[in-house]
Parts: structure tokens; C-alpha cells; sequence
């Protein structure tokens, strides 16, 4: 019997992850990876069709995105079927610890800080082009997106974060601080009379 | 005398931009840029690091965003900032004809697209930090930045698309219809009797 799918696929990740930390992206080479993992190359091209890919894990979280939004009621505003879609997040995203790694792995690797705009750019067109097959104008589908991008990338640094945090409660509150920022009701803002800076 | 500095840089950008149209990205150089624009390849170096920075127009958009908000009032809240900010877009951008062109070569260039990614990405980063300086807490900052370039973007899409729309206007108009979106204010929100879709 094979050894169960995701598992393999867990493996190249936490390989590739280890040696980018140790050794630095450039330095390292799928073998190394495929090594570390205990599996042949074959096995990781298997998985990923480069290097640069391993820490971006498919489509999942696209293709969950969209899967919920295409089941969201009739009629829901595109801001509320993007909130249900997020919701779905934690059943695909890794856990907290490896996330963190991963984040400090990105920035520190412009190659893989590329690559990461580079999905998260795709996936704005899929949420986007979603919206509008639900039948969302192309303009509103388009700030939707950007605005609940927003408020996801603002929950994810969050969750991160902290280990206690919910991800849901995390979502309702950073929508709400982006309302407050567009409506001023900041803890910055002039119209906030305990706020005064020296 | 030297001709005008701005006219070398912008015959630079015109040439690549032609070239690239007509040819590809990948099958344009160096030097076929520089010819078309009747300079050396020393003149193009002297304004652009590589190929791939031409139709970026080095910092200028940044530095005049981050000045803006560096002249901000005290006490103003970041949107408000960022919105002043951009209101001064119109004087380091340039003309629409010259952008809608820019904007179908980038979108059939991957290495453009990437590039334009990044300088994206750079500007938020700029634009955050800028609003630190000036007092905003960090997470508020990042949202307000995220808020105002979703907000950026659209006035950008609609400004390159219609001849007599002013820019500042779309600024308040998008900005407008994000906070609709985010109040589920939309022409799609099924709290919208009128908006009955089949």
C-alpha cells in the first residue's frame, strides 16, 4: 500500500521548508528536498512542477474559495459570500507553526516572495471571476475582492500570531476594523478626542 | 545643451513600449530600445537598471505619495492621508493613452505582470510604513493601506477608460463604493428590493 497522499506531500513541504531556512532558497536543489524527505525526485515532481512551487500548495485554498462561493444562498452581497468562503480556510490552511516558518522563509527568499504575488494575484482574478459568475457587477466583484483580501491577509497575520485566536472571530473583527477605517473611527483619528498624540 | 532629462526617459519608455507591443517583451533588448529611441545603451542605463524597470517610472509615484502624507495634517486619519495622497497622482503619472497601452502589455508579459507586482507590493510597504511615521498603529496602517490601494486601483481602471473623468472625483466615488460593498450596500445585496436577479 501506498503511504497516504497527503502525507508524501507533507513531507516534501517540511523538507523544502528546513533546508530554504538552513541553507537559503538558491542554495537548494530539488534533490536535496526529494533527500530530506526520503522520497525520489520523481516523487516530487509528482507533486510540484519546481521548486519554487513546493510552498504554495496547489490550488486548495482557490478551489475551496470558490467551491463556497458558488454554494452561497441567492442573492447574498459579495462582501458576505466572500466572508463565507474565508470561513472554509482553516480546513485546507497548515498549521500555525509551519505557517509562521513559511512566512519568515518567503520574505527572506525574493524568488518565493515573487511567487507568492504572483498566487495571490490569481487568486483575486478566481475570487473575482467567481463573483461575477454569482452575478456580481465586474467593478463591485473587483473591490470586493480587494476588500475581503484585505481583511483575510489581516486575519491570517492575526491567527499567526496567536495560538488562542479564533479564526472566524479573527474574520468579523478585522471587517470590522476596515469599516472603521473607512469611516474615519479610528483610534488615529481627529475626531477621537482620547486619541491625541504628543 | 543636454535635451530635456524627462523627454530622454519618456522617448526610453515609448520605444520599449512600441517594441514590446509589436514584438514581445522576451525578444526585446537593450540596445533594439535604445536605437528606437535614437540614444546608446549608456543613455538607457543611465535611467533604468534593466530591461524590465522601463515602463516603471522608477520611485516617482512613491516618493510623491509619501510626501504627501509626510504633509498630512496632524491628527488626520489614514485614509484621509492616503486619499490626499493620491489626489496628487495625476501630476507624476502619465497620459491615459500612453497607460491603456502600458497596461495590455504588461497584461500579455509575465515578467512585466511580476515586475509590476512587486513594485505594488513595495509601494504598499512604503505606504504603510509611512503612515507609522506618522503615528498610525501598525495594523490600522496596514488596512488603510490595503483600503486606499484597492481604492487607488479602481480610480486608476476608470480613469485610463474614460477621457473626461477626473481623477479626483473617482478617487470619491471609489472610495464611495467600497465602503457600499463593505455595508453590503450593493446593487447585488438582497437587502436591495430593486436588484432581483433571474
Amino acid at each position: 500500500m501506498a503511504r497516504w497522499e497527503g502525507n508524501t506531500r507533507a513531507r516534501l513541504e517540511r523538507a523544502a521548508l528546513d533546508l530554504f531556512a538552513e541553507q537559503g532558497y538558491d542554495r537548494t536543489t530539488v534533490a536535496q528536498i526529494a533527500k530530506r524527505a526520503g522520497l525520489t525526485e520523481r516523487s516530487f515532481y509528482r507533486w510540484f512542477p519546481d521548486k519554487r512551487e513546493v510552498l504554495f500548495g496547489g490550488e486548495e485554498l482557490e478551489q475551496c474559495f470558490v467551491a463556497a462561493i458558488e454554494a452561497a444562498p441567492e442573492g447574498a452581497d459579495p462582501l458576505t459570500m466572500l466572508m463565507a468562503a474565508f470561513a472554509k480556510a482553516p480546513e485546507v490552511i497548515r498549521p500555525r507553526e509551519f505557517l509562521r516558518e513559511r512566512s519568515a522563509v518567503i520574505a527572506a527568499n525574493p524568488p518565493l516572495l515573487e511567487r507568492e504575488l504572483i498566487k495571490l494575484s490569481t487568486l483575486s482574478e478566481a475570487l473575482t471571476a467567481a463573483l461575477e459568475r454569482r452575478g456580481i457587477e465586474p467593478r463591485t466583484a473587483r473591490l470586493a475582492t480587494d476588500a475581503g483580501l484585505a481583511i483575510l491577509r489581516q486575519t491570517g497575520r492575526r491567527w499567526m500570531s496567536d495560538e488562542n485566536a479564533d479564526h472566524t472571530q479573527l474574520l468579523a473583527d478585522s471587517a470590522a476594523d476596515l469599516l472603521a477605517v473607512l469611516t474615519a473611527n479610528t483610534p488615529n483619528a481627529s475626531t477621537n478626542g482620547n486619541g491625541r498624540r504628543s
